[in-house]
């Protein structure tokens, strides 16, 4: 252990946790740094501004992807890579993705002030896009050389802007993002603190865990088609209701869940739009859909047939016809035992309350896996909330995970055990 | 019976058919002929035009009801009326209340070419807006001196268009519509023949009901309100998931309807709002309508009982809340007895294959039933589809409604049995 252990300061990075939640700040309290908005990229500005400050070197790729680099002693040892992203949802808090970056930096600003050098580059990296604006985690995918020309064609926001008009807005080549592919060799690991958007650790009380994996999940979009008939000529019998099918399904969720899947197991259906979506018409169409995850891609597997199942016999009950679309298919990702063995030692070491658990939500260290060995830390979310201004982490718990993310960079960055 | 009974032409009414089905038409096939828009007001003048070729005296409300009057014997003996609607919903298809209307002018045409007089004048009447373009019926409830200044005030339709303006748009005066409360003691009765707008005819092949009752309705806007959370993050033990609260409910009907109902209760979800309404988000809050109808206001009462029990149950197990916005109720109404014995004894015989049966749907009858006794008829709705340019009854049957409709008016206005 070395003289950097008293390094954290907690009045530091809330001070910069504070000074980028300005930047896209609306009046409803909420943040909007949207990828590739103004706001977005004056963040990105600021933050490299503060890499340079903490005396690491900046670049950004082609993603515009931002990296500050700290030099080690040894050029050709593959660099450990810490960060997340600081692009948001709309109306977002100030932590999420943020509170990763940040961390990293002050993590940076210690080692550096402690005037060692680490065995390997470290890199922070703020990543764009993460929130998926244009439907994907953009920054990292590019990084990892998953990004193709019919993605920048086609990719657009929910509000039918193009990818490709919106990187050219605010003055950058959106064709440079497919030279962003990092050469794996070159990266030895990533590591990523990040809030942990549910309530597991705030209703434990605890301060940290050490992420053992990323579920995976896949999306379908459902539709089951009845017959829209009138709500009061048509006899209750008569009716081919498919709203009455997609309560059929919420009913066995809890089932399919008890019976295919693990205590991880997680299922929701967020979205139900109804046609006509008249109070006085039976719903003819009812398209609604599915968010399933697990850990483990063959419950997902099984999980998925089970579904099938359930709807098929739902279907051929009442009358109707489901067809369904995947909106996607991500595979769960499991952290790397070495690193998820650093962190957990850091987190012995800083004292702190901890548990392992796995990360429910997607997160850029679900696409670093295929680049390098990746490791998360998560931090508390009180009661939960996450994409909203109520989002919150107390100081004591960010200073925690923040004094783990040094141990853990300390770790494999110097070597030290 | 008299000379009259070889008059109905079915070639002559479908001809009143397809040349009004030509206002308001649109590209998509689709009737557009919305209360108080152009093509309505279009579609009224020609109406006017044909009451006069028929011989009749055409005047019109304050409420822009349109009537026509055949002069009886007796000026001071109440009048009988005959009637429907020639508004539609959007993209409505050819029949619907126009039907009802253009069945009575062929009735009151062969009438006057028998040279016969009736006993009391016969006014054949097209009320404005049944269908609740500004949320309720309009010109009966005018009529029946139910609106209020503030129905002029504050009624809007879907897209926010006041009713004061669009009355105005077309040069009418909506305050007159205050005016247009009809003395009942000048009204002796009332006829209505609509389309079924749902399958019972149609499946049990029969041409002709006579509805022993309309339904009451009440309908219902609910909200239960939950916890929205991350879809990946949330463990399903810790979600207060609004969307599973309909759910739930949904699954309460049928038990509730078995339970409480009578078999001619009805009860329909057709509208449910989730939000955010996004897919990787847990429902915090779910909005949904629940249509009920029954022919007995006690029976009504008993299902709004259990309704509200079953709503708290499930708000209590799910750790959610629940409100409840009644934003109707509206009273079943019987057919007055001798009028549905004239309208039985005219099917009886016309000859044609009828039954009894209730109406599911509100009609101007509804409405009416304050004012004097009603009575209706309703004609086969194919494959139960209305409401859509797929509505349609097939010739025969029409036929056979309208012979039953003028045997119910000899009945009535010249005092045959």
């Amino acid at each position: 252990m070395v003289a950097t252990k008293a390094g954290i300061s907690i009045d530091r990075l809330g001070a910069d946790l504070r000074a980028l939640a300005e930047i896209g700040r609306a009046e409803d309290g909420g943040v909007y740094r949207m990828a590739f908005s103004e706001a977005d990229m004056v963040g990105k500005s600021w933050l490299e501004e503060k890499m340079k400050d903490a005396g690491l070197e900046t670049s950004r790729d082609g993603a515009c992807n931002v990296i500050g680099k700290l030099r080690g002693t040894d050029p050709d040892a593959p660099a450990l890579l810490v960060g997340s992203h600081i692009d948001t949802v709309p109306c977002a808090g100030i932590l999420d993705g943020t509170l990763g970056v940040l961390t990293g930096l002050e993590c940076l600003r210690v080692i550096v002030e402690s005037g060692r050098t680490p065995a390997c580059d470290i890199e922070l990296v703020a990543f764009s896009d993460e929130e998926g604006r244009f439907g994907g985690m953009f920054g990292s995918q590019a990084f990892a050389g998953q990004i193709t020309p019919d993605t920048i064609h086609s990719a657009t926001d929910p509000g039918g802007v193009r990818l490709e008009d919106a990187m050219k807005e605010v003055g950058l080549d959106p064709w440079q993002a497919l030279q962003a592919r990092r050469d794996p060799k070159t990266v030895g690991g990533y590591l990523e603190l990040h809030i942990e958007q549910g309530p597991v650790l705030s209703t434990a009380e605890e301060q940290v865990a050490v992420v053992d994996a990323i579920t995976g999940l896949f999306k379908w979009s459902i539709t089951f088609s009845g017959e829209p008939n009138h709500a009061g000529t048509t006899p209750m019998p008569l009716r081919r209701d498919a709203f009455m099918g997609v309560a059929d399904f919420a009913h066995e969720i809890p089932r399919i869940l008890d019976e295919n899947g693990s205590d991880c197991s997680r299922a929701t259906i967020g979205r139900v739009e109804l046609t006509p979506g008249s109070p006085n018409t039976v719903p003819g169409e009812a398209v609604f859909t599915i968010d399933v995850r697990d850990t483990d891609e063959t419950v997902m597997n099984e999980l998925a047939g089970a579904i099938r199942k359930a709807l098929a016999a739902i279907a051929r009950r009442r009358g109707l016809r489901f067809t369904y679309h995947v909106e996607s298919w991500i595979k769960p990702v499991a952290c790397h035992p070495r690193l998820v063995e650093k962190v957990d030692a850091a987190a012995q070491a800083a004292g702190v309350r901890y548990r392992h658990m796995e990360s429910g939500a997607a997160h850029d260290a679900q696409i670093m896996a295929s680049v390098c060995p990746v490791a998360m830390i998560f931090v508390p979310s009180v009661d939960g909330k996450s994409h909203s201004p109520a989002e919150w982490t107390p100081y004591d718990d960010i200073e925690a995970g923040a004094k783990v993310m040094l141990g853990a960079i300390e770790r494999l960055a110097f070597g030290e055990s």
